[in-house]
């Protein structure tokens, strides 16, 4: 066999550790991680552009409430320009039921309307809002069906978007999965923690797991417990879902109501 | 002549004061106000989203880096799918003399192509990026050509956007031709200000003056000065843009060239 020149080895060396990252960045888990993170960054900025379009567009039309930023995105945009040619068969279109009580509105109201110039960038505003509500949308959908694929038992037990939200502050499935469950029962909660061990502050009990539904229905002295019992069987869970693959969760979610109904 | 009835009198008196907030809103300097707001808070999102995007697609391609978020957003949406079909007349449509190295950047990247799913939430990113892109430019157009109209005299002694600014900071033109030049000095750093005032620290010299070009070629000594000088022409050219209405700015102009001339 033909010995290798340095130079053959130093690149087939590279190759090798080329192909190790790339392998290391191939998985899904890291798509989830930026998903997750985009979507929370899009929700914020969908609240920033809605402030701005309302406290903008309301110099025009002071008296018009709807309830859903998207559906005041959707007014803008398709009666802006000017709300007093807005018929009411345009209004029950987009706004249904809600059509009689905005067509009175734009009747009465006392703001002028804008100007092309004003209405241009005003619209844009709008459609950018409308942008960022579909691209979460998408996002929404993608996290749902990918965390289903990377950790079917985990998502069994928690909503999906904590799930995915565990999975980025653990840094990777194989990290999560080897974590202790005291840890995962307090990831996100790190600076509280920090706070505690510095400055004597309480201690938390609870890290993302705050946001799962079940927290609001359960009394304050409870939320505890609720999340130590939780995070055991995640921490069971994310083995299987990183090590065996195979599905558990059915029986530790049966475990996790009997923990729950036992005082 | 018939008496009006108390009813009547309601009305009447209501209309009058609906028409009078309406008047007060009706003005150019309402938009453009909302105008800056909006400008400030979409180049915040641009940032947003490019960090999101950046990192995300950097997974399947780490080796590229372009100067400009637009034409990273570019790349993204035309080439991100599978850029290894990327040929080299398409890339120099778009990136110009660019195109070459990027296309080597391709052939040798250790990335891989991303998936249909996730090409399709971070194209999503990248067009949105692109459109807080173009709603910034329309703003920018916007508040240069209406400051131009409302405040004639202060756009020709600083930057439109600082203009608005200070505008949005004083609440109207009014109130802005109104304050004494000492507060047009300190607009923007009122909290410096309440902190000298509070806990004695070093008095603020400047607000929103700061952002001016000029300021970045001045001695850090002399930058005071300079924001005094200009602040007093700008509480007389405020006060023409509000009152008389007359151009005087290139008056103010000279008047500020030779102060700061003399040492």
């Amino acid at each position: 066999m033909k010995r290798e020149t340095p130079e053959e080895k130093r690149k087939r060396l590279f190759q090798a550790a080329k192909e190790s990252i790339s392998r290391a960045y191939a998985g899904e888990e890291h798509s989830i991680m930026q998903a997750i993170n985009a979507y929370k960054e899009i929700d914020k900025t969908k609240n920033i552009l809605y402030e701005r379009l309302e406290e903008w567009y309301s110099m025009y039309f002071p008296e018009l409430s709807i309830g859903s930023q998207t559906a005041y995105a959707k007014f803008v945009l398709k009666f802006g320009a000017n709300k007093k040619t807005a018929d009411i068969s345009s209004l029950k279109e987009v706004f249904g039921n809600n059509a009689e009580s905005i067509k009175r509105k734009i009747d009465t109201s006392i703001g002028r309307e804008p100007t092309k110039e004003e209405y241009s960038t005003i619209s844009r505003l709008a459609e950018m809002l409308l942008s960022a509500a579909s691209i979460e949308d998408d996002l929404d959908r993608y996290l749902k069906e990918s965390t289903k694929r990377l950790m079917p038992n985990i998502v069994y037990l928690i909503d999906y978007k904590i799930a995915a939200e565990m999975l980025s502050r653990a840094g990777s499935l194989t990290k999560l999965a080897m974590m202790p469950a005291s840890t995962i029962q307090l990831l996100g909660a790190e600076k509280a923690l920090f706070r505690h061990i510095k400055f004597g502050s309480k201690p938390p009990k609870y890290g993302v797991l705050f946001k799962m539904n079940q927290m609001s229905s359960t009394r304050r002295d409870e939320r505890g417990r609720l999340a130590r019992i939780y995070a055991a069987k995640l921490s069971i869970a994310s083995k299987a879902d990183a090590f065996s693959k195979r599905f558990i969760a059915n029986k530790l979610k049966a475990d996790i109501d009997k923990a729950l109904r036992r005082k």
